[in-house]
């Protein structure tokens, strides 16, 4: 951990709840190592203050911040530019104080999300050739549409979205009518409280994904899937939770008999790697990363 | 130094310039030392934007921030109450989000100024009685109207304030009216560039200070005091300024032979621990500090 100074830049983490989370532990490490002065701090920011939190990162010439639940869908409404593919999935997870031609931050603002490319990277470091693969995900919120948008983009060749048909389950359908025009995969929205088409798609599927957050801090109890029948044995079986690091539906599907299963931990670390090399134009040595963090 | 985690907890430091400041290396070790998960972090904030900032201490919970120039007279307009004492002298050093009955931050915001009891309480801590003496202080800021008032209810007898003749000289008029007229002490404005009449106070008086700032980066090379000839050997010469750690002036006062010549390490430091007390509610050890601070 570096020394605090006057020196010091602040990296920011907007989200609620959020003390539990590992993204200050894998900044400060990743900072660190690459001799950068700057820490990542988390902040408690729902919709109702992220409007005067986005301004705090002008007002403190913070390098940026990190978004995540309940504002990644939102944040876009306070900054000044959005990138393209963030554009796209409707999500931003990183927003960068863009920084004139001297290094100097300029209160300009720009969104990306890097949380697509975080998932499909982290299969990727496992040896993991997606292209070609069914795949089953649960969630319309900001990580799912990441990993759905960059996933079609990349090759996915079929993709089935469940959700329950809550206020967010259009969202679901506009995201799908957006990857059936806009790239090769086939993508299908579905009522997630269907067990039986769950099941049925789940055991159609090479991948699976939940990408809700149910298992994490206050819902670790619970599970979207009903029971480990609904997992067969070669599933390759991810969450985005990392906290804990074994959800309930992680338990089920080693249950079941599934070898290849992920928490969020290699989502998280390069979201993350690919947010600070945004915030300070640095490569972390990601290896380096992995051991330090037991990923 | 503590681990961040998802838990620390904010404190900022508002001020232009601000990188080479002292401070958060004086708050972390006492936030350490006194088991809070808290850091200090210092921001580039001036009065255009300084709005945007104290309102972000309310957007990200900080648990307040220390003021520093060009603010400390200016923050009053965008808090919520202000201490009797910080009213009297016009400036505020430390702003804290108060807290409910259950110790969470409110986002109401109370401006109170630490400044002057820091700057006297060091002089106590180095044995000086201080009570019936004339003293001669340099400036009208911030810090120099929190020693001067503070000085003056405390039972300094005679206060000769000198500033040259600039937009600040008629806020020097107003405290020395405000000072004669609330308390006992006998106080006078003059024109810092009478260096006949500033010689001739200088050498009537037991106590000197210049609160003006000039003899820090980017004025390190520069001393109010036109040579050491200004300087009686039992003057007690202090300085609010601590980086560098003997200013120009401290060097004309040692050069002319005075003994009890201070830097504003001490000043800073009770300063800093009278705040971090209304931030966290805790003591910190003095001897440790200093003997950390190497004070």
């Amino acid at each position: 951990m570096p020394n605090i100074t006057g020196h010091t830049e602040l990296v920011g983490l907007m989200a609620y709840p959020i003390r539990h989370t590992q993204s200050p532990t894998t900044h400060n490490l990743a900072y660190d190592k690459n001799g950068d002065d700057v820490i990542q701090l988390a902040f408690e920011v729902d919709n109702d203050s992220l409007k005067d939190a986005v301004q705090s990162i002008r007002a403190l010439k913070m390098l940026g911040s990190n978004i995540s639940m309940p504002n990644k869908t939102v944040v876009h409404k306070y900054l000044d530019e959005v990138d393209e593919a963030a554009k796209l999935c409707g999500a931003i997870n990183t927003v960068v104080n863009m920084r004139d031609e001297n290094g100097q931050v300029t209160g300009k603002l720009k969104g990306y999300n890097t949380d697509g490319m975080g998932y499909w990277q982290g299969l990727k470091e496992e040896g993991i050739d997606f292209k070609g693969m069914k795949m089953v995900l649960i969630g319309t919120g900001g990580a799912a549409t990441a990993i759905a948008v960059r996933g079609a983009l990349d090759g996915i060749a079929e993709l089935e979205i469940f959700n329950i048909k809550d206020k967010f389950y259009s969202r679901g359908e506009e995201i799908v009518d957006l990857i059936n025009k806009n790239t090769n995969c086939k993508a299908t929205m579905n009522d997630l409280a269907d067990h039986d088409l769950l099941k049925e798609k789940m055991h159609a599927a090479d991948l699976f994904c939940d990408a809700t957050g149910v298992g994490m801090h206050p819902l670790e109890d619970l599970s979207n899937i009903p029971d480990p029948s609904f997992f067969k044995k070669d599933l390759i079986v991810t969450d985005t939770v990392y906290a804990p690091r074994e959800t309930v539906m992680m338990k089920q599907a080693k249950e079941a008999g599934c070898e290849r299963v992920y928490n969020g931990m290699s989502m998280m670390l390069f979201q993350a790697l690919i947010a600070i090399k945004l915030y300070t134009g640095k490569d972390t040595p990601v290896d380096y990363m992995k051991e330090k963090l037991g990923i």
